[in-house]
Order: C-alpha cells, then structure tokens, then sequence
C-alpha cells in the first residue's frame, strides 16, 4: 500500500541549482532525490519540498514529502537514499506521515540563517557557506534597522520576480543578529518568505550596516512596495534553511 | 634588506597534490605559496615549511619561513598573500623572526587531529575533513592501546617508504581520543612524525576498535619494525596538522 513519507533532508547546495527539478538537467536536489526514489520504488515519485531554496543555499533540516509503495522500513529507505544519493545530500530521517501531510501546505513557520564571515583572514574550511565581508558592519545600527521590519508586512520591495496575483504579505516574527566569534548570523523565522527575501533583507542590513542608508529608510522601502527601493541580493552561498514549523 | 619571515598558514588539502612542491605541477601548497610570494618579491623565494603533508591532509595552523626583501610591513605582506593565494590556502599570520629560525629544524613538538564520522546520517558540511565510518570502534579498547603506543619508540612499523639511513624513533607524548557528538577525534602530540605515522596509527587503532586486532598486539607490531605488521593507512582526509611548537 502507498504511505506518505516525510524525509529529512540535509544539503550543501553549493554544486546545485537549487531545489526545484528543471527540464533537462538533474543537478537539483529534488530531481537527484526523485532520481533515487524512482530506482527504489520501480515508477516515479514526487517529491514536494516545504519551499524552494536558490541555486547555491544549502539546508541543514529541508522537510519533504512522498507517496510511494516499498517494503522497506523508513529506516532501511534513510539507509538506501543515503547509499545512493551524492555525498553532498543527506536523508536525515525519514518516517511515515499522515496521508494528508503536505510539506508545503502544512509548514507554518521557518528559520533561515545568513553567516557572514567578519574575521581577519579567510575562512579557508568555511569559505562555501559563508558571505565574506571586506568591512565590518555595524551591529547595532543593523539591529535597529530589524526591528523595523518585524512583523506583518508586505514585503513587495523584498521579492524577486513578484507574480501580480500572489500576495506578498509575510510575517517576520524574529531577525536575530548575532557575532559568533569570526562570524555574524542573521537569523529570520517567520510565516514564510518570497522570492530571495532573507538575501535581500540580509543585503539591506548590511547596507544599513556599512553606513550607506539610514535606520529608517526601512519604513520608506517597505512603503514603496518596489524591488529596486531594497538593497542588493546578498550572495546565495551564505544562506541556509534551518527548520521547518508544523 | 633581506628579512626572515615566520608565514603561518590554514589550508584545505582536498584540491592538492600535498604541501611538497613537485615539478611540472604548481597543486602543491609549498608551490602555490612561492608563486605568490616571487610575483611579490619580484623573484624566486622558496618557503621552508615545518614538515610535509600528504595529499588530501588539511592543516588549522602550518609554520613557515621564507626569507626575502620586501618594502611591505607584515600585515601587508598578510593581506597581499591572501589575496592572490586561491580562497582554500589562507594565511593567518606574517611575523618577522630571527635571521636563524628554521620552521623545521627548530620545531620541537607538531599536534595532529584525526577526525571519523560516527554519526547516523552522513556528513554533509563536513564530508571532506572526516573519515566516515561504517561501524563504531570500542574507545576503551582504542585508549588501551593508544597508551602501549605512547612514548619514545622505534615507529618503523608505522612509516611508510623507509629510508635505510634515517632514525624512526619518535616520541609521541599524547594519544588522546575523543568523543565529540558525532565525531570521534585522534588527538596526537609527539616531537615529530614519520611519513604517513599518524594515517597508520589511526587505521592500526581503528583495527584494535573493531576487535580485529587485540590491543596487546601494539607491542608486537612496535617490536617487529616492519611496514606489514601494522594496519591500514586511515585516509588522507580526516587529517588536520593542528599546531606546532617551537
């Protein structure tokens, strides 16, 4: 009898273009996912990702589902995907959900974090997973500058490539922003997130940061409701899904 | 005036051919490290490291010294080094040392981590800094074994390509070995190492782990002086050159 699977995932996303399978290529984590499945379970299997990460992001607890038939035990399917799949992407579990679990639909909150690397020399063992800064920002003025964009917003100026009809109101429920020695995280949790809208929130800060817009220019960009009113798109490499609310 | 400079380096061994510069091949640090450093100097500098790593070995803190003339202070010596040397060779530190330091021949104790992988999924971030195991060795019987191995010993059981001429008593004072969460650390001190010493301790006390060896039989495999009697040579990988002192 098919069951419906949630799986665990943990990736760097570094040699991939991101999670969403794509026409003509497999070097996405959800077409090398279905890849496996499909050698395991005899017919194809869909795999839905509770969101979709960029080219280049990776995930230390991705959540995803699947309906397929197996005799397996989900710890002999943890143990045959982990076999099969690259070195670079890990099942971190994988167990049987209710048949109506949807990792998309059902996710009602997510934590992102950003690492920048502020230290002095180079973060030669770090250096995919993180956003290497020349300057270091100022920590305090960025944290002021969160605070503002705490909340529910329409997040409009945040989103890359927004589609007319979708609402782009979120709820930002914490930005943390933390100096870990050589390092400085931003840590989001909210309701959901748009398209390239921790990297954007990240590249605004930072520009906060660094001088180059003031605190309250926040309330300004959220106003305008316009991508280009935003700062720049940090790099994807310094971004990582952390976890998933249900 | 030609200076003597203390050159401290972080590297990610994975992409190279091992620290020793070889010909017709610039994949080694030791070459990476002069080209830079003769584009620098406006000519050939050749850099004295504190021992040679293999293929695939990492190092946290590697000393050097290379003596040349320069107009620039050390940090700026530092921040042109980093910037041209490729983003998995760093340089943590240039200091000027006396005319007669020698990172070799004046280095008096080296520290090493293995490090394996014990966990249950896979190593995602860290895969290529660790050697994954597929079965959890004994610690107590690896921590009996480890201490039959301290000391001042003939090591020509555990060198690889020995040379007739050459003493292979070493002295290592520390074989420490650590659980830490999902990892399972081989901590080594000792006043030097033979070629692939440390690889062939770990692969040796992993056997003792496995119960494929007893832990007696240290003393037999130090006795014999011979290649053979000890076990395989763990891989290149999970190990760090962790510090060294002078």
């Amino acid at each position: 009898m098919e069951k419906n699977y949630k799986i665990l995932l943990a990736y760097d996303g570094t040699r991939y273009h991101g999670w969403e399978r794509k026409n003509n290529t497999d070097m996405t984590i959800q077409g090398k996912l279905e890849a496996v499945l499909e050698r395991m379970a005899g017919s194809y299997v869909e795999v839905i990702g509770c969101g979709r990460t960029d080219a280049g992001v990776h995930a230390k607890e991705m959540v995803t589902n699947a309906k397929f038939e197996t005799d397996m035990s989900p710890e002999e399917i943890c143990v045959y995907l982990n076999h099969y799949l690259p070195e670079d992407i890990g099942v971190l579990k994988v167990s049987i959900a209710s048949e109506r679990f949807h990792s998309r639909y059902n996710a009602v909150g997510k934590t992102y974090c950003y690492t920048c690397y502020i230290g002095k020399t180079k973060p030669v063992f770090e250096r995919k997973y993180v956003y290497v800064l020349d300057e270091i920002p100022d920590v305090k003025r960025m944290r002021k500058a969160a605070t503002l964009l705490v909340g529910t917003h329409d997040f409009a100026s945040f989103c890359a490539n927004k589609k007319k009809k979708k609402s782009t109101v979120r709820t930002v429920d914490k930005i943390e922003i933390i100096v870990d020695g050589d390092y400085l995280k931003f840590i989001f949790h909210g309701d959901g997130f748009l398209h390239h809208m921790v990297r954007i929130l990240v590249g605004t800060l930072l520009e906060v940061g660094w001088g180059r817009r003031s605190v309250e220019s926040m309330m300004e960009i959220l106003e305008a409701k316009e991508r280009a009113q935003a700062g720049v798109t940090a790099p994807a490499q310094g971004l990582c899904m952390m976890s998933v609310d249900y």
